[in-house]
């Protein structure tokens, strides 16, 4: 299992990409076979193909991360965040709670993104 | 499917039921059948008496939950939110990621809780 460091690290990195506008840098947290529900509800991305093209396109578009608040971990390998989504090619925020559950590699497995059709401000 | 209105004012509602010292009232947010996994790792407690008992035990001693930002939906029967735990009884604080699935009646039926050694402040 992932230590919460690591965990948190990886989070953290997350939200550092999207900063530096490095889409391969978020993708390469993934695991090749990773699964994305974002938002949650909807059918997920899967496969590294398929996520690679997600956050290409997240971050062209000049897609920002600011945390609402610390990283949280868990007992277990899973960590979520809470922070805002600021997409101003769309003159658009989102407020999001990411959930992301790691594998024995320290991978992300699975990404699930909480937000509604109420939690987008523009 | 629970409206995001609903899901909403029920994630309110558990906040609001802890700052009145009402375990009654958070209790009965849940399905009888429900399963609270907090922390995230640990063996979930399940049904109506342990959630009962769970909610007495952390309302008795005084505990509130601060919310870091706003509660969030998804476009699906889940939502999310980032709060504070304040437990003064035990001198602590933990900074936490409450996930909640509800059911087709609108009840809660698994509660999952992201925090970790490192979310606890004392």
């Amino acid at each position: 299992m992932p230590t919460q460091d690591h965990m948190k690290a990886a989070l953290q990195a997350y939200i550092d990409g999207f900063a530096a506008g490095d889409a391969a840098a978020v993708s390469a947290l993934f695991a090749d076979d990773a699964e994305i529900e974002d938002p949650v509800g909807h059918a997920p991305v899967q496969g590294r193909a398929a996520i690679d093209e997600f956050y290409k396109n997240a971050i062209d578009i000049g897609t920002k991360l600011l945390l609402d608040g610390p990283i949280r971990g868990s007992h277990g390998a899973r960590a979520a965040m809470a922070f805002t989504v600021d997409v101003p090619a769309m003159n658009m925020r989102i407020r999001a709670i990411d959930v992301m559950t790691f594998n024995d590699d320290g991978e992300i497995i699975k990404m699930e993104a909480f937000w509604g059709p109420d939690d987008i401000e523009s």
